[in-house]
């Protein structure tokens, strides 16, 4: 199923999505409109965005509120990849080259912080000091979650609750903001803006299991970076943190975290991960967690919001890149 | 005169200001709350979250909210000079190594970004969707600020506007910020919340080209970081400006920035700048900025924080760091 048929009930505000996301590259410096353009492309997969306006399908659509806080969730979005492409340095994202690669960190952080501040100015337009603090807090979530990813890299000792802490500070915490801000924002009574919350949660866990997956099991060319770029950066994820458990002996990613034939051992962990029942235990995990939110949907009043977010913790779970 | 006479009226509440910057640090992960607690001691000047008590002292005293807008402000500098210490690789800073010498520049990214979001939910305890906006858009100001700075850097072609566009994002807008919100936020007329507006816009001109200055005259003691700095890192201020301007032949910044003999002629510049008109004339331009600022305070009513606004406008230019 293509996202275009999911997002349907919002496709037409997903556009003015867009056209907030382009007008933030229309400013005074010509160089920085070229290096905005650059990255605020809105051709990613949009999911953040579309949850926030989706999340607003509940209650009262209140569709200029709904675009300027599906607007910041974007951009924020594009302001941490940024970020962690100059900590990572990563050279390509999405198949191209990261702002990394072409303008080098000094720009990537300067950047990073502008969008930061574009972001809050589009949240500071929806008037609500709670949606203002929460996307402060997701902000500061996402960025604890990225420090302890850098404090727990190339440590063999780890636990999976610490990678679940991580990813859910990194990636479900901005998940829950959209669905959550969405609800706010359209009125949502409590009881409701939890069940979002928690279905945001609850979607981006899995979300970010399979990506943790595809790291190993996708081509490049779908990846538009290395594969096994995660393992390479010392960071363990699900499917690497399975093949320690299993593997004690001569475990590959012991080799390359003591730093010894990287790209033997990576291609070795790499193998260990597609050839064993390890992608299967990762896709039963976030399957799980999928289904915990399509659970979560049920506390929730019939909307036209409600079938494209059920398809949306599917969709999550067989997409290939 | 000493800055903790200045801030007579408001010393209590600067007192509650450091305490609220402490708590930061106070987080679950050890580790971080360490970095934390190294950054944010409270230990600078203060000058920007006294600008917003004092400024808040012509109204409606509203403290709840004044003591959330200073805490925001000093957080936002604090970041601001964490990512810019990245960006220069820069070791040391008030005397002490930097979060970049002391971490790498991977922490320094996400700790910078890290205290963006705590500022961000301070001045969402504010309440006010205006100020959280401002906030937002003076984040904008000094990245543009700070990406033009790095986009003119190394490069001799450059016009006084230039200089005086790149200081007023990158410094005079956090002053304005300082002043503007803690005026709005005690209920100040436009009028008055103006004139605060322009007192710290021409404040901070002042305050930078006099920390322009002390680059080359402070010792390395004063200063806690090498003499000339700005120039080594290919920053042109105003009195390398000048310099530029005076001796078009045999110039030493022309050779600093082709390379040549560094060590050489930035010893040499610092001389030329040391001895001659050009530390007067740079404090004449300062001076005309602080004086604007006073004759700015005129408009507003009688306060017990007008004193200590004019005072300010005269420490800044007195300051030997």
């Amino acid at each position: 199923m293509e996202l275009s048929t999911i997002y349907e009930p919002v496709q037409e505000d997903l556009l003015k999505v867009n056209n907030n996301l382009s007008s933030v590259s229309k400013v005074d410096f010509p160089w920085l409109s070229e290096q905005l353009s650059y990255v605020v492309r809105g051709d990613g997969k949009g999911i953040r965005p579309a949850l926030t306006l989706l999340s607003g399908k509940f209650y009262n659509y209140n569709l200029k509120y709904l675009l300027s806080m599906a607007t910041a969730v974007e951009l924020m979005h594009t302001a941490t990849l940024i970020h962690d492409d100059a900590i990572d340095k990563s050279v390509a994202r999405r198949g191209k080259p990261t702002i990394y690669k072409m303008w080098g960190e000094e720009t990537a952080i300067l950047l990073g912080d502008y969008l930061f501040a574009k972001a809050g100015e589009h949240v500071a337009d929806t008037q609500s000091p709670r949606v203002i603090k929460l996307f402060s807090q997701t902000l500061a979530a996402i960025s604890s979650g990225e420090l302890n990813q850098l404090l727990d890299a190339f440590k063999l000792e780890q636990t999976r609750q610490q990678y679940f802490r991580r990813i859910s500070g990194k990636t479900a915490s901005l998940f829950s903001l959209a669905t959550k801000s969405g609800a706010i924002l359209s009125g949502a009574p409590e009881k409701s803006a939890k069940a979002l919350e928690e279905y945001g949660y609850n979607l981006g866990i899995a979300f970010q299991i399979v990506d943790d997956v595809l790291d190993f099991t996708g081509t490049e060319d779908e990846l538009g970076k290395p594969v096994g770029s995660d393992l390479f950066q010392g960071t363990l994820t699900l499917p690497a943190l399975l093949v320690l458990e299993r593997y004690p002996e001569n475990n590959p990613i012991k080799g390359l975290f003591e730093n010894k034939d990287k790209q033997k051992n990576i291609e070795k962990a790499i193998d260990l991960i597609r050839n064993s029942a390890i992608v299967d235990e990762c896709y039963a995990i976030a399957s799980e967690y999928s289904a915990r939110a399509c659970q979560n949907l049920s506390l929730l009043p019939e909307s036209p919001g409600r079938l494209p977010l059920i398809k949306l913790a599917d969709y999550i779970l067989k997409r290939n890149k």
